[in-house]
């Protein structure tokens, strides 16, 4: 489809074919997980990452200064590539380049830099993001890791005071790193200072681990063998002060703690907000990998036939069932729309963190964040959607390994739960709006949320959305005029389908803040008034990243190319939009903004958009540009596609 | 608690308890499918399965003469029971005794069962079910391999004509089967009489393959390594007159063919309908596979913490967060539902076929066949969901494969598209209840509707469930006056969920009738009027089930001990019911038959029901009765929960 691919490319296309290549070139990857030991595919992974160094994709991101290229933009474009490949290569990659050198980068100051970073980014040090432990994950406030002050030798003492504070799931360090950041309680002279991160050596070059620290193998994992996942239990390790990644907290000599950030909470969730990058990587890599799935999907739908049509010999293709344009067109479409939203998110995380200012702007920065975990969250369920989908649209095919939907599967099912849960990050996504990103906000405890509300910011945030004032002002914006009459009338007019989407997110926060608002002023448990309520802050969360993903969309058919590629995007943003309105039918019909023959009319509607989607399938996944080596597979006959 | 589990167990408590002890003893083979090559596994599940035919279960089902038991209800459940252990050992076990020695007893005759079937049940011939095709799955009538009739010779020449016609897929082929029941058109005199079932030997004694006989591996696959699924081709192999299992079609050396079944789509369907069993066995396994997730899952909820509620230093649990009880509850009662759904079709299966009569009625045997279906079809989606759910409730820890979720997901994942693709046998389901099962209905083909509504039944499909009548009849059952004034009222009753559920299906079917009959009258084409309202047709074949499921469970309460075990069940129910409604209340109120506040009040009660089911949540696992071998997982403190 002319056009179509180079748009869906944008300005990072050079960045994205470094990577296209790299993957043709050493494609056998995807293979070799089947065939070798676990310990001998996590070798093999480490091999392949240090040899992508060399296609200087991995330095990227990183300043010049240190060996990088200073182009923040292309290292997420290329990121986002790489998941079309293997994926255990994309996720030790993303933990050594992104979490472990951008710990380093973002946390740390120059005499880390010089030390550690250009190592780091070309691959010579091999490090870990020692986040989460066996009791605390989404919890990270919680940890329990200590690193204590000690003025009389000048170190910091790192340690795992009981099992729970084991540090857990963490890549790289069951068979490879050399060094972790590790992120623990931060005491000094009696006082805990909350979590700070620190760069400790765990192991010794000649990769025996060092004394004192105990490191385990987290052993096979559904997917990702090829990472080599493992815990770490610290005895009273001792690292010198400047371990301590220091750019937002300083500890001197005499055990002075000093910090620009007055308040624990907030300087908290600044240095967790510089780590936003991994969040938008893996909101990447899942669209990516659902790309994969629905190229193989669709390109079998396509050539694979199955019962005869009455008075014909040839039987039909799958692709022509209703069901099947169905169960995979949609996600088609969403995928589409998921790639813009990630477009547009990348830009701003580029924008925000490209330049000098690195971040300044506090309120961007916590928006940036809830962008990026609404993405995240959104794009990784997708993820899990589509390519289940896909493997049952494959039928006993999709299962064989070698027809790679299996790994894909396998691989990816972990992004709904780590870079932060799901369900976590929507309630972050609401609590987020609901305080229009004021002071803690950023913090993942959902009860934050009602002790927030229970305070001062309750006002500002019902006022906000108002329930009267919202319902007024949306009964002008939604062109819901034509639910009177000609039920097809305006159906696929833009305004209508995000003024829906609109008014349900404002609808659902402004029903979420005054059940919050009553509760606590009725004097209920605070707890108890936030859990009343979590699935509907969790839907509102997702009403509200529904919306930000369709105008994304509908945004990037406005600027597309005039012609195919434009007409072509134009059909899969009504299929998208208009199906994302039907899952949410019931609610639209609960609260008058469709009416029973209203509805009807959209689920006609979806399945034509579907079967005018259908002709121009193949070319819709064909724009994708998954490299060959990532989808010619056995039960798809290659030279039907090319 | 007290009684529950003894109620669940049911009537074959005895043949359940022989497989938990069985799976206790060799609990090992659950983690070695980590240790071993994929070679060592296959052995290991041989030879587990070797092992268990001592037990004395996987004889049960078969005659007295012949080693078994004769008792058929037994062997359901014991195969169900298995189901909580390693699933590629319960795979083999069911293509060594469920279909290769089913096929031999089912469909051949004295000679056969003598010859070969003692040596089936004790897995001293292993063998393989060789009907799936490359090119064919769901639609087996076009299978492509022949088996033509040699008058001069008097043997069948077994022959794969294309690389289409490849038997694919076939458990016990890649290593260990020695024999294959083949699925084939039978060539007779130069007529084809259809699909039949041959005895081919595949391996010599020393395991290699025979002469014209071409084994190839399938290689690893997303789950169920330790199966090994092969491809068979025939380059014209020569088997004596007497390996066609003729017990509905017979060949005479002169080469004349005969059958007591005229028609042959009959005859087809009434071979075909012999082998339900498989599908009655994976639906149970499928169910017992989401007990095993659910047991992990709730437990870990029951006992990790995360986020202190304000004002207390103790974090809350998983399970007492709302969000986290909408997550698994409904589903807990779900798994309650299609268990005594499953207990209600293994009956109706063992009256049917455990008798002398052998499902003599045709009309039972075809009600039989589609509730067997639709069970199956529902309960493999409702345990890839489930199981899904709970690996995301269990996050990281939910990914290590020590934690076994990542091997029920993957080894359960492939349930939903064998024996059946899903999409298939809904249709299935709906076709028969178009058709009151007459004439050609078995028949997967999805066009054979369109064909047949086309005919003269159409006049009683559409009668019997006309519209207008219905609607009228439903007027008065359904006690939907209740959803004026009082939101709440009534809604915990039962013949209120049943009445929903009842007229939810009759009008779907009364709606697609019309469509269907509609566009026929209209002349249009008979693909494109069936492919029009194909997705309509899927849905209400699902509506029927959804509706026999819970009135299976609403039955089970009835009948369940006074008390807490049916105080349990009727929560249970009640959550079950009206979750389901609740998924559908779009449908109901575009078609009045819930108001939004009374669909708003259904949201709610959700709610609370998962809240009052809360308490009680570890009980109501315990009592699936899941061996601790199969449950205690590193995660979760066993003596918590004991």
């Amino acid at each position: 489809m002319t056009g179509l691919r180079e748009y869906l490319d944008g300005p990072h296309k050079a960045a994205r074919d470094v990577v296209r290549d790299g993957l043709a070139a050493h494609a056998d990857l995807l293979d070799e997980g089947l065939r070798l030991t676990r310990d001998e595919y996590r070798d093999q992974v480490l091999e392949m990452m240090q040899q992508i160094t060399a296609d200087g994709h991995t330095s990227r991101g990183f300043p010049k200064e240190y060996g990088g290229q200073g182009d923040l933009g292309g290292f997420i474009a290329g990121f986002e590539t790489l998941a079309f490949g293997d994926l255990s290569l994309m996720v030790k990659a993303g933990v050594q380049f992104g979490l472990f050198a951008g710990a380093i980068l973002h946390l740390g100051t120059t005499r880390h830099h010089d030390e550690y970073l250009a190592d780091a980014i070309e691959g010579r040090l091999l490090g870990c993001f020692a986040m989460t432990e066996t009791g605390h994950g989404s919890n990270v406030q919680a940890l329990g890791t200590t690193a204590t002050y000690d003025p009389a030798t000048g170190e910091f003492v790192i340690h795992t005071p009981h099992p729970a504070a084991r540090k857990d799931y963490i890549g790289n360090a069951a068979r490879h790193g050399r060094m972790a950041a590790v992120f623990a309680q931060l005491v000094v002279g009696g006082e805990t200072h909350g979590v700070h991160c620190l760069l400790v050596p765990i192991r010794s070059a000649d990769g025996e681990p060092l004394p004192g620290v105990t490191i385990t193998d987290c052993g096979p994992k559904l997917g990702l063998n090829g990472v080599d996942n493992g815990r770490l239990v610290f005895d009273q390790v001792r690292v010198p002060r400047t371990a301590l990644l220091d750019r937002y907290a300083q500890v001197d000599a005499k055990g002075t703690y000093t910090s620009e950030i007055e308040n624990p909470d907030r300087r908290f969730f600044t240095m967790l907000g510089t780590l936003v990058q991994g969040r938008v990587s893996i909101g990447g890599a899942a669209i990516s990998a659902s790309k994969v799935a629905l190229t193989i999907a669709i390109r079998y739908a396509d050539q694979r036939r199955q019962f005869a049509a009455p008075g014909s010999s040839e039987e039909v293709l799958l692709l022509d069932y209703r069901m099947h344009q169905r169960r995979l067109l949609p996600l088609l479409a969403r995928t589409y729309a998921l790639h813009f939203a990630q477009a547009e998110l990348a830009a701003e995380f580029v924008r925000i963190f490209g330049g000098d200012g690195e971040g300044n702007d506090e309120h961007d920065r916590r928006a940036l964040e809830a962008q990026a975990a609404g993405t995240k969250a959104v794009g990784t369920w997708h993820a899990t959607e589509t390519i289940q989908m896909c493997r049952e649209a494959c039928g006993g095919a999709g299962y064989l390994s070698e027809n790679r939907l299996a790994a894909l599967k396998a691989d990816t099912d972990v992004f709904t739960t780590f870079e932060g849960d799901n369900t976590v990050l929507l309630q972050l996504v609401a609590k987020g709006l609901l305080t229009d990103y004021r002071e803690s906000f950023g913090k993942l405890d959902p009860l934050g949320t009602a002790r927030f509300i229970a305070g001062q910011a309750v006002e500002i945030a019902v006022e906000k959305t108002s329930v009267r004032a919202l319902v007024e002002r949306l009964r002008d914006a939604v062109p819901n005029r034509n639910d009177k009459g000609d039920p097809d009338a305006g159906l696929r007019d833009d305004a209508y389908h995000s003024g829906l989407l609109r008014y349900r997110e404002e609808h659902m926060l402004a029903g979420v803040a005054r059940r919050l608002r009553g509760g606590i002023e009725a004097g209920d448990d605070a707890f108890e008034v936030f859990n009343r309520c979590q699935d509907h802050v969790i839907a509102a969360g997702r009403a509200h990243v529904d919306r930000v993903v369709l105008e994304a969309f509908q945004a990037a058919v406005q600027a597309a190319p005039e012609g195919e590629p434009r007409e072509r995007l134009k059909e899969l943003c009504d299929l998208h939009a208009l199906a994302t309105i039907e899952g949410e039918r019931a609610w639209y019909i609960e609260h008058g903004r469709l009416s029973g023959p209203r509805s009807k009319a959209i689920m006609a509607l979806v399945n034509e958009l579907c079967a005018l989607v259908r002709p121009h399938a193949i070319g819709l996944v064909d724009a994708f540009g998954v490299p060959g080596a990532a989808v010619d597979v056995p039960m798809v006959v290659p030279s039907q596609h090319e």
